[in-house]
């Protein structure tokens, strides 16, 4: 690695948790200089512009979540303990950020002004929901969970839940709403399971009623 | 009210959608200077600064919310009824103000940086969890909601789950994230009724086959 590039990374993960913190609009060129200590030139001569520079620390940030937070990381004992374990990292592991969740504060601060950053954000959650919807769908396929799951809903409705609570719980300096949001995902999270007992008495019960409706127990059998 | 007042309340309603698209930091008093054709000293002779214009743009757009988005409208119909009348309103009912949710954005925009600001979206969002807390507390006052549900839970998980699907919508460009969250909601909600088959079966089919275990009720009753 060059002395260049060793410059170069070094201002990306000093300027991450300030535009982190600040968002793009309000973390100005000035603010940089003054946290590694360089001249404007000594910066643009690494990033062509400011939105450049915003990218990458952006996508800085967005890898260090991926890590701490096992976002991505691999699926071991099964797909409901792998969602569990997913939430439950979110919940319980902070930020490796200053300044809170990079995808939430890059998305509402890039949504109406920088088409880059928005673009990245884009792409982040897309990557979330992927690996979300590749756990769901590997549950099923492993009849762990129930074929009729959407996968996407349910990967949506994760990233959405923790976010929102995210925001809640740095906006009034609790946890608060961030373990509640880890005890609504899990009963969502283990009521996918195919052994839920809503299904099966809930059939049977018709089933007394209209007996030519196939029980549950022969629709799984006969897929 | 006076022609003063008049002025007062446009720079107020013209300089909101602007802080609500850039955030605190990125909308000066320039920007607001040319939205409403005003002097800087025509600005500064209402507001004694650009914090307090931002703290009132902040509270105009999130009343706009309040009675767009009936989070704050009359309880009708039961508990049931009204928290999936609230979802059903917040999905479908866009926001009032050019830029989303001014909740999410001064939330987001002012957690690190801007402690007025802060601290009155800290208080919607109370207001908001508030509401929702009373109407769940209602149903279980009328038996419509089991009696150990605890209503803040509930509340954050909604607020939660909307404002997080909205983020991901309004980044994304389409609807089915806040699409997913209102189907995923409604399930939760109507989990609430006491009437909810998982509890009666479930607790049948234990008893059928292993009839020393505690069932649901008992499990509930001893928390």
């Amino acid at each position: 690695m060059s002395k260049g590039d060793v410059t170069r990374d070094r201002i990306v993960s000093e300027a991450a948790p300030i535009f982190n913190q600040r968002g793009y609009r309000g973390c100005s060129i000035q603010d940089v200089m003054k946290a590694t200590g360089l001249q404007k030139g000594g910066i643009y001569r690494h990033f062509s512009s400011k939105e450049e520079l915003a990218a990458e620390a952006f996508q800085y940030s967005w890898r260090k979540v991926l890590e701490v937070r096992s976002i991505g990381g691999p699926v071991e004992g099964g797909a409901i303990a792998a969602l569990l374990d997913r939430v439950h990292q979110f919940v319980r592991v902070p930020s490796p950020v200053v300044g809170g969740c990079p995808l939430m504060n890059t998305a509402v601060d890039a949504d109406d002004t920088n088409p880059l950053l928005r673009s990245l954000a884009t792409h982040a959650i897309q990557e979330w929901r992927a690996r979300l919807v590749g756990i769901v769908e590997q549950g099923i396929v492993e009849g762990e969970i129930r074929a009729e799951v959407q996968a996407s809903r349910i990967a949506n409705a994760i990233i959405a839940m923790l976010e929102g609570a995210l925001m809640i719980s740095r906006l009034e300096g609790t946890k608060q709403a961030v373990l509640d949001a880890e005890t609504t995902l899990t009963a969502m999270i283990l009521s996918l399971a195919p052994t839920k007992l809503i299904d099966g008495p809930l059939r049977r019960r018709k089933a007394k009623t209209k007996p030519s409706l196939p029980n549950r127990a022969d629709v799984r059998a006969a897929k």
